[in-house]
């Protein structure tokens, strides 16, 4: 049972760490950020939080008892217990983050740590796109492919901590070219902002349509799908060939554990409709037939999923 | 809290009803068999079950009372409240079993019903291949495909019913013959009893390899595991290729719920060593980093891994 009237969520990127205010109802009441000092094996980023919540509790003359917790997510595999296996991009390595948060600020021993884009769906779940659900599936297109799965209101961490890892779940085998991961084929060579102009670089090359995507110096994922939507021919191929390995990992998601939605997020989730058709279409071809029907929504928390997310884990 | 001394788990299969009597400590104290009257739309299948319960605790001289409950599976998909959505082996429409079954034996009104692929993979958590663990993906290797996930000790049903319906995941979507479910390249089409059999001829036609299957009249899976287990060029082939495309759906699996261990089970299951080899050897190649380590093991319980699970469901 919640008492207290506040919580806290930090949601910890390689740049910043956003930290949002929240009543315990749910509002947010006020988001900042701090940089991450990602230098010393990242030593500072968990002290630097710590001295923020007390300064903001000071700012705002809270008392430590008025806060329910501190939800806190991270840009890597974390399981259960909130150990996290190394954060690269944080230069961290194998610890318990729950234990040190509360060894930084004991007034408030309520600590929950979760993957950030776990985390984000639990967001999406609570206030966003998947609002009114409790077993969602998000997908997160942005640099890579992450992503959260959402169970009867938890998320799914794993027993390893890779529970949502869709962006390494192999769509293509026949791939030649490694994943950053070190395996071939993983829809994050297809589906992220970079897979996606990666993808569309080579089958431009492979044909002699013309685009307007030819000789595009720095071609983007927006460029592609902005092609796409005003009926470039290649733009409309590259965005379906996308759309093809993104509605087969769904579909086997939905084999899996049969949400009741799926929530798209990141950056390229921008696209909108043309994109979410093109997923539609092959999901459908796909899903077994009592998942087929399974809504598709755009997630709407946009960077604040996290901090939103965050929040929800201790409430 | 279990305070009763006795339960009963009733696995429902298409010919036969499996049903067993447990002590609440989970041990098995006896169990029989009764047909599936699967005519008039299997209007007498529940009946029968409670007259067979209820002659059962007379025989016994047993009380309602000292029942716990009672855990039943049926073959085809249920949601989490007990709706069947047509088990086409039995006849039955849409409607709630667990309601049904409370009203034909109102003096043991604890009942929960799952799927039978679903429960199987409960069994084997318990007391079967995947002791010890609470997150477990089992894929049931029969004339079909199933499969089922549970997580935190408990299964995954999914919002309408298709949790752990691994066997319509598609692995080939390049597959010109459609699956019983309708859909194209079903890992069902492969790495069923049917399917490998299936798959194996095609192979065969396909090839000029000298083979001890060549020429012999209905084949079986058995037969495949046999040559492969004996050096047949073909038969280490045919099993090979099943093995890319379980190993293939169990890396997608993994990706989304990071089990932690994987159970095969199913007639298929018997062939052993050489099909887990072929499976370990492409799991491993497909899966996320974190997940290549995951144990996958052979379930014990055969064909009782049913009622246990069943058992397990209500206590």
């Amino acid at each position: 049972m919640i008492v207290r009237p506040y919580a806290f969520g930090v949601d910890i990127g390689g740049t910043t760490v956003k930290l949002g205010l929240f009543r315990t109802d749910g509002t947010l009441l006020e988001k900042w950020e701090i940089p991450t000092r990602t230098e010393n094996d990242g030593a500072n980023v968990l002290p630097d939080i710590a001295k923020a919540i007390a300064a903001k509790l000071t700012e705002r003359e809270m008392e430590p008892r008025d806060v329910e917790g501190i939800g806190i997510d991270v840009p890597g595999p974390v399981n259960e217990d909130g150990t996290v296996f190394k954060c690269v991009n944080l230069g961290w390595g194998i610890f318990n983050v729950v234990d040190r948060m509360r060894e930084l600020l004991p007034s408030i021993p309520n600590v929950a740590c979760g993957n950030d884009a776990n985390v984000a769906a639990l967001g999406e779940m609570w206030v966003g796109g998947g609002r009114g659900h409790q077993n969602v599936a998000m997908f997160t297109l942005g640099t890579g492919v992450g992503g959260g799965i959402v169970l009867g209101g938890k998320i799914v961490a794993g027993a390893g901590g890779a529970g949502g890892e869709v962006g390494h779940m192999c769509v293509n085998p026949d791939e030649t070219t490694p994943c950053a991961c070190g395996n071939y084929g993983c829809l994050e060579q297809y589906a992220s902002a970079n897979g996606i102009v990666r993808m569309g670089k080579l089958m431009l090359a492979k044909s002699a349509t013309p685009s307007c995507l030819r000789g595009l110096a720095g071609m983007t994922s927006k460029d592609i799908c902005d092609a796409a939507r005003t009926g470039d021919e290649m733009g409309i191929e590259i965005v379906d060939r996308c759309g093809e390995y993104l509605g087969r990992a769904m579909s086997a998601v939905a084999c899996t554990m049969n949400p009741e939605v799926f929530v798209i997020g990141g950056g390229m989730s921008r696209a909108g409709r043309v994109l979410i058709d093109a997923i539609r279409k092959y999901y459908e071809r796909y899903a077994f037939h009592l998942c087929k029907d399974i809504p598709i929504v755009v997630a709407e928390l946009g960077n604040d999923a996290g901090i939103y997310g965050c929040a929800r884990m201790i409430l």
